[in-house]
């Protein structure tokens, strides 16, 4: 990839995205599960690009979704209402009613009193809400703390003694109707032990349902499959799906994944250009137009990224950190870069996802241009966000 | 305030701020630096909607930006050019001509090398650029590391040595105007003795400058003043002035001060819904509808922020946390609460420096309506966002 002439071309900070490379891991991912039925539905608050999305689509992917914007998102771009599940901690009215109109796949409950809510308004819409239900197997993910979310002390799902009294309601409700059941435990998890051993778990409640004539018709494992920014186990996905079909034990079900991080992690990068070189004492400071405010990950859970130079020269260490004034600005701390200046080049790497998506004006700083790489062309995604866009919304009151 | 009110006028999440109260703490420090010849700064990154940055401008405030469009936000609402001063680490070439142009008061200037890009443009504007120094005093804050800033491991400023260097180089230039003399150790300082230090640090340069016939008309103390989130002490502005004007030793300048979260953060309050409640074995969930995305400070800093509820009743343990699927995102652990049910009003107070602000559309989530109440009424500053006006950037790509 030329990641200079790309530069010049858009200008910079800007996310890129290899959507070749996308294909590769939603087909890998795919094929991995062909010996049985399979969806895999994108988890697209990993990045949320209109489209991406519609990449995801024409391959032929589902759509996890968790606000009624990306359920919204998934459908302009081209998504099936019935590849669709909209999951989530915390849904509102409003959100509820739209998916059941949508018609989509499901609603992934994550409490009782969400059922309740969900079926209220199913009743008033006068439908069926198709549900599966979120159990939370108490699992360590062995995760960043943020985003491990399979324990108990996690706000995620619910205890299986609570999963089982949720089944029999919706069971028994007119309005509720219980097709699937679903655990996700963490996310970036390189040690797949821990979804294979929640796998089981929950395949064993599974089987209990269908004693009581609960009929569940997908077994939803989440996503959380890791993906390799430094030196990281590069998951194996035949172990890992043999592992989920083993804990099945020959139940007639679709397997459904949610993969995010896995699927366009590595697809993307950040392209910055070098504003200064600076020294404090013996530490040496790169300051690059990208900050913070465009990829919140490494102040956020201390996440690495790897940062290559288009230039070579002698290494020596520094801090890459942007222009916002705050000290948690980096964007990665003692590596080793060549001397640099303004206008150079620095590439940071597995950028795909939480990137863009956790972007923000802060500082009212423009978000970044996005493009896609397809088939050996580039194009425009998404245009660079002026100061015009950034007070738009707050202009006419002034 | 009625919170109950506004939340029904305006729905939720909404950020709300007190404009009278921003002008007793406007009114309060500049009383403080009554005897002297004095500028307050307002610190626009800690808030930078429009109808605050107006009523800032109305109240004779001059403006800290570190963007060109935190000076384009503060030129819009009314700041006069020569009461802006422009600040940060990673200015890029575009940045520094659209400040020149603007013939703002002073650009601070971080390092050598920025210096450089600054005279070199200047002098292809045929101007002469006003300049300040940011001298890093090595002083610790003794505040969260991501918010300290005036050590020498922090990439902000210049060591002393380095300063004077700069200094010189200024004064014998055709294109640089040295007139300021800044720093800035860190934010949400309590104990001021640290800025005291610091200000006599940088005093002692001045004076040495002043020696070499370098006139420095500005001394800016920076911002950084804490206030109260929980049980902090409440800084003594009458002590922080007195130990600024001791430090200075008669030198006459106008001291400039650059006050963000003194000014807005208690002035502000995010009003969320209750969504459910759930638990997990013992442990006591509270799902509002506000979410890290429209507050990271208790994720990114572990920022405590008071969070009360228009309800009565028997208290207990909770953690409040939104509907975004990371366990990072909470507002608030182990908090006391009464029982509570879908749409009770909780308000989570300090809110109004660094959230809004760092707001994002994260799991494609609106951004948050901001109101403003004055002289007993409100009215809206922002309107809530849209899906179609999260998509706009894009949709014409797809």
């Amino acid at each position: 990839m030329d990641y200079l002439q790309l530069s010049q071309k858009y200008q910079t900070p800007l996310y890129v995205y290899d959507f070749d490379y996308i294909a590769s891991r939603y087909n890998a991912l795919k094929s991995a599960f062909n010996a049985r039925k399979s969806l895999i539905c994108y988890a697209v608050k990993a990045n949320s690009n209109l489209s991406l999305l519609r990449h995801m689509a024409t391959l032929g992917a589902g759509f996890d979704c968790v606000s009624i914007g990306e359920i919204k998102r998934a459908l302009l771009a081209g998504a099936k209402p019935y590849q669709v599940i909209f999951s989530g901690v915390g849904k509102s009215d409003a959100e509820i009613k739209e998916a059941l109109q949508n018609e989509i796949l499901m609603i992934n409950v994550e409490g009782e009193s969400e059922l309740d809510r969900v079926e209220m308004i199913a009743k008033m819409l006068v439908k069926k809400a198709r549900i599966s239900i979120r159990v939370n197997p108490d699992v360590d993910a062995k995760t960043h703390p943020y985003i491990s979310t399979g324990l108990n002390k996690n706000k995620f799902g619910v205890d299986i003694n609570t999963a089982k009294k949720m089944y029999l309601k919706a069971k028994n409700s007119n309005h509720l109707e219980p097709i699937g059941i679903h655990f996700h435990i963490g996310s970036q998890i390189t040690e797949i032990s821990s979804i294979i051993e929640a796998a089981n778990i929950v395949s064993v409640l599974m089987r209990e349902l269908k004693a009581l004539e609960i009929d569940i018709k997908f077994f939803d494992v989440g996503g959380g499959i890791g993906i390799v920014y430094k030196d990281e186990n590069e998951v194996n996905l035949y172990e890992y799906a043999q592992g989920i079909l083993a804990a099945l034990g020959g139940q007639d079900v679709t397997i459904v994944c949610e993969p995010g991080r896995y699927i366009v992690g590595n697809c993307g990068t950040l392209i910055t250009s070098v504003l200064y070189e600076k020294f404090n004492k013996d530490k040496r400071f790169v300051v690059v137009d990208a900050a913070m405010n465009d990829l919140l990950r490494p102040s956020l859970y201390e996440a690495h990224h790897e940062i290559i130079s288009l230039k070579d020269g002698e290494k020596s260490n520094c801090d890459i950190v942007g222009p916002i004034c705050e000290s948690g600005d980096f964007l990665a701390k003692d590596i080793k870069l060549p001397r640099l200046q303004n206008s150079d080049i620095l590439v940071v790497k597995s950028a795909g996802a939480y990137g863009f998506s956790m972007s923000s004006n802060y500082n009212t700083r423009g978000r970044a241009a996005e493009v896609a790489i397809q088939n050996g062309t580039d194009r425009l995604i998404r245009r660079r966000e002026s100061f015009e866009d950034i007070i738009a919304l707050e202009k006419d009151y002034l």
